[in-house]
């Protein structure tokens, strides 16, 4: 509404996945959208490659999503060209590592992966991508209405605000920072994904090699039989949310901030010991 | 958006304050609106009386706001035509009163006087509302596509919503209802407005006799300067919140469900001290 209404040159979406998809539908109401990519055709199961995304350079802007949850893919670098305003979900990995976020028009992440709990959203914007910007909207969807009130034109969400408070705080002094906060990340899920692909295809990644997200590791057993009975057993031996998005269905381990290694290691504990009992 | 965009019968508003002003503004941008009556002319210190209040049987909806928390008003019964769809913005009373909601086609309110934390709004609508009304809307803001997700179309913020269970439960077994609800409510409003009647013109109410407000006392001291030192004995005395709201200043005290017949008994201690200190 505030970057496509009205506007003649169209946005470019990339469509990597469930997520991602969402927002095309939503612009297409708006103005003229070119989905640059899609991964329709491999069901999402990797991201584009550099040669396959032709990014104009009167694009409105670029919209992607920088971590797909359900598929469990992540892009690892920074999309697009620096003279098209770039626009990013990062609802699922945001401050889980450092972004770049000064070669971004907009960022918008909601709260509740890593952030705080459900019910604040985070909007960074620059100053100069509003000056362009469709004003002719009411007033509560209005970023300059936001901005003007400073974030109070609604009473706040005070609750989350101050766990998204706790949560910053928890990161900066108890973790280090984002880049330490990465390195943690990387590390659970390097051995996430090092114990699927010496399985020896009991559990096989979804995911594209190079396109592995460090927040959900999607991954499938070798029958839909199993899968029910990795899901039942898991969930007895107290580990919660492993089911696969509907969407796709398998099996997802979620490993954002808050998840510990130790939690981590836990799990492929009882993976392994599942394998061996079931194998056939 | 719902029920006035692409309408050519005009929706009609009843102006009595801060709050019932915003949505006039922003009905506008959708369709032809009709303010039925406003307040403007006395400064917000009554309501309409019937005969000032001509409901025309042809409106698309009636719409008004049942507490103005800023001037301290209230209506005290239903408005409008059982022939046109009504709707009430209930924010600051709703749950403090039995409310007849059988006779509104959509009732809104937020949570955050007497229902629970920021970051919740209840919306009760009736289907046959939606029947007709606009669809042609982005998804998160069409009430279809909540409904048909029951309300969780997005990851709803379970912290505000759980605390509002917690209060539905206080209000129904430890309270007994919204008839008792409202039976403390008018012994607390009660209490109060009876006091500033007899302070001989020191604590001057706002707002029209028949029309005050349950929920929110407003009121005048005899000069701006008594009024900065009651706010200023008032906050060390340990009393908080009692500035008027900035458009209107002067004095409120606000008395939703949570606040205690103790609490307004010991305000209205405070007030007879700094009358018998300060009158002149």
């Amino acid at each position: 509404m505030t970057l496509l209404r009205g506007q003649a040159r169209p946005a470019e979406y990339v469509q990597t996945g469930y997520w991602s998809s969402k927002p095309i539908a939503e612009a297409r109401r708006e103005g003229p959208v070119r989905v640059l990519w899609t991964g329709a055709d491999c069901e999402y199961k990797r991201l584009p490659k550099d040669e396959e995304l032709a990014f104009s350079e009167d694009a409105s802007y670029l919209h992607y999503v920088s971590n797909e949850t359900v598929e469990g893919l992540q892009f690892h670098k920074v999309l697009g060209r620096d003279d098209v305003p770039r626009i990013c979900d990062m609802s699922s990995d945001f401050l889980s590592r450092p972004c770049e976020a000064e070669r971004f028009s907009i960022i918008y992440a909601h709260a509740q992966k890593n952030i705080g709990p459900a019910g604040v959203t985070m909007v960074l914007i620059r100053d100069e991508v509003l000056a362009g910007a469709n004003t002719d909207l009411p007033d509560f969807l209005s970023y300059g209405t936001q901005i003007n009130s400073h974030s109070n034109f609604n009473t706040p969400p005070v609750f989350s605000i101050y766990v998204t408070l706790l949560v910053t705080r928890w990161l900066l002094q108890q973790i280090g920072g984002l880049e330490r906060m990465d390195v943690i990340n990387q590390h659970k899920a390097g051995k996430m994904y090092q114990f699927l692909d010496a399985s020896d295809g009991f559990y096989r990644g979804r995911a594209g090699q190079s396109d592995r997200s460090l927040m959900n590791a999607v991954f499938a057993l070798p029958t839909p039989q199993l899968e029910a009975r990795f899901l039942a057993e898991s969930c007895e031996a107290g580990f919660s949310g492993l089911a696969g998005h509907r969407a796709i269905g398998g099996i997802r381990a979620s490993m954002y901030n808050a998840l510990s290694l130790s939690a981590v290691d836990q799990l492929l504990g009882f993976m392994a010991d599942f394998q061996r009992k079931h194998r056939s």
